[in-house]
């Protein structure tokens, strides 16, 4: 008997069944292998100076008008006038109305409309427990995958189909250069829930006010609630939406989700919101945003009140400044690498809306080619297949880094495909 | 016509059916019921001076030692040498080794059995998401409420039952003063998981050595998890086990959650963690572990940083003192809370190995001694029925306060049972 099935043999188990919704994960979990290839090659190439334009992560200082808000706020926890314990699971008033007043100013938002969180990704989550596993799910392809992930977690999907790499019971709307990265809505069949990212992680594209029109109305003439994920709308160059709630009629039909992390460096201070407006209504005529509060109350405790205070100085003038600053320097980088790929003859979608750029390889496995840039010259990028099946043939490339990173990373694509 | 059909005939609703999970709520949600009653009696008393040893919320300031090191943090994130971005979501590497360090040393946990999280009841509902809806559920009633109501919003219950005031589908173990508090297991019925606080929130119970190791035999015989929280335990005063790791076997069969809450006055920094040994396998040999951590990759991304560097601060020497000091500081609250009711004549328990009394007021409805208490002395407490059947005749006294506060509830209660 080999030593493994000896252990196999005296393995304690429990007699709790494995969740059938966790099992149906598998084999579609892209960032620990991106992260495992990343890890295989620095093992093979040890002295290999690696550029991750991977994983959307900030890499620019906090602006200090921010961080000193934080540190006064840690500073006053220490004393008996400063201290505060639990706060609002909703988060804290001054802050819900600094962001409804400086993101819903005139959109009929109110204070109470809006819940502070400790990031979109978390709430998104959260607001799949409070729609429950019978909903059916619509979702842009490509699209952030914690939308379908949340969805399995919550056993709103079938298995895993390996051959169209879907999870079975989604309708995924294909988002490609042909329809503009925006669906064809008289294709896409009724669901409950219709997750939309504008400006779309990965594909950089905002949808126009026209479009979003259509899509609230394709939302109230099938009764769908639409959660619309806005976490990039402040690097929009155009004059589109910011918001959801722009469009007339909105409110009845939507939920906003947004965050700090990609406007204010805030990807590790954790500090986002979603807005569940009061119009939005249940079939039974329950409100939706009652059953959200429920489970913010039940499930999470609120989002830790030095990042919430760095939140309200992100919104004072010389923060939102700071911010459109850090922003810029971004878009900067996005125009960079944007610039690189199209000199170098590739078709390139994205980066003036967004931080990420989507560079079409067509005809081609999005990993070979994560696979070619990484082996070559070592930079990680993002197989656009990890996006959904709608991003097969591209790749993301993030404008989240060091200049003289993005500039050394553009030098080394020219090298790579002159 | 009334105006308010004319409304409800015109509000738009979704299709989208509500959550049956969520509907079943309804009557049974204590704590906004108490804000509510205590709103209502400021409104009738707006003079009163109302003190709160209700909710269990801190109030003595955060020693300077851990706050410096939290605006330390926020500092370092404004320069580019101190700037980070996304963490891992497990926690960041130095705050599990000390945490592991700290409360598991020689009990075989390590650090990568340490999930750190934003609170032990955030940690709770993602162990219900790990868990899923088909699961059977046992828990100590009393105890505290985030258990069942988690259970709850995952489907795992039937509908309340209002006569009994129970969920269907989970398995009540009843802990009295006749039981000494711990459940008699030979009657509570086999369950996948069993969630168990010790030292117990509400009746400051901490089980003994002998009654834990029952406790994990009886799980393993029946193939159970335990899912432990150990919030208070640095509360205890006796020398009874500190983690439910200290029985022999635990690992094969326990989870334990616990937190900085309560230790270090960070109910509003939000900083906890969850211990999942590798060792616990699913029915199919699964590890628990790697689905916990699935979910935390996909629902969560980690605590705020500068929470991190704070609980990191709270597990020096010089932490770990100063937390000791408030813990001592409200210990002994709970000393002047639980003797004034003794020597009132009242059965008094816990208090000596937790931050909350629990008062005996046998044949008497909870929510009638609350009202008496806030009506007559203006002190806000909690109904015993409030933390599950078995809390009926009780009320819980929060010993978190300011020591004047203390002092002076004391006095009420001496002057309203004398």
């Amino acid at each position: 008997m080999s030593p493994f099935k000896q252990k196999e043999k005296t393995a304690y188990k429990t007699q709790v069944a494995r969740n059938a919704n966790m099992a149906k994960f598998q084999a579609a979990y892209i960032f620990p292998e991106i992260a495992r290839r990343r890890d295989a090659h620095l093992q093979k190439y040890p002295d290999a100076q690696v550029i991750s334009l991977g994983h959307g992560d900030t890499t620019e200082p906090i602006p200090e008008v921010i961080t000193s808000a934080m540190e006064k706020r840690s500073q006053a926890l220490s004393t008996l006038e400063g201290y505060s314990g639990y706060g609002p699971a909703q988060g804290e008033k001054p802050l819900r109305a600094a962001i409804a007043s400086t993101f819903y100013d005139n959109l009929g938002i109110e204070e109470d409309d809006i819940f502070v969180s400790d990031g979109a990704k978390c709430d998104i989550s959260r607001l799949q427990l409070v729609f429950g596993s019978s909903v059916t799910m619509a979702v842009q392809s490509p699209s952030y995958p914690a939308y379908v992930q949340s969805s399995v977690v919550m056993g709103q999907t079938a298995q895993y189909q390996k051959d169209v790499e879907k999870f079975g019971n989604i309708e995924y709307m294909t988002c490609t250069p042909e329809n503009g990265f925006f669906p064809d809505l008289r294709k896409v069949a009724r669901t409950d829930t219709i997750f939309f990212c504008s400006p779309n992680n990965p594909t950089g594209s905002a949808a126009t006010r026209e479009q979003l029109t259509q899509l609230v109305q394709f939302a109230k003439d099938n009764g769908s609630i639409i959660v619309y994920d806005s976490a990039y709308a402040m690097y929009m160059s155009d004059d589109n939406p910011r918001s959801i709630f722009e469009i007339p009629g909105a409110k009845e039909v939507a939920i906003e989700t947004s965050s700090f992390s990609k406007y204010a460096g805030f990807t590790g201070v954790r500090l986002g919101w979603t807005v569940v407006p009061k119009q939005l209504l249940f079939s039974d005529g329950f409100p939706v945003a009652k059953d959200f509060n429920r489970i913010v109350c039940t499930c999470f405790s609120g989002a830790s009140n030095i990042a919430q205070a760095g939140g309200l100085a992100c919104l004072s003038p010389e923060g939102i400044k700071a911010m459109h600053d850090v922003i810029s320097f971004y878009k900067e980088n996005a125009g960079i690498l944007a610039y690189t790929f199209e000199s170098l003859g590739f078709k390139v979608y994205g980066g003036k809306n967004a931080p990420y750029v989507w560079i079409h390889f067509p005809g081609r496995s999005s990993w070979d080619v994560f696979n070619e840039i990484l082996e070559k010259i070592h930079v990680v990028t993002i197989p656009g297949i990890g996006f959904g099946p709608g991003g097969e043939g591209f790749i993301r490339v993030s404008a989240f880094g060091h200049r003289r990173n993005v500039l050394e990373a553009s030098e080394r694509f020219k090298q790579l495909y002159k």
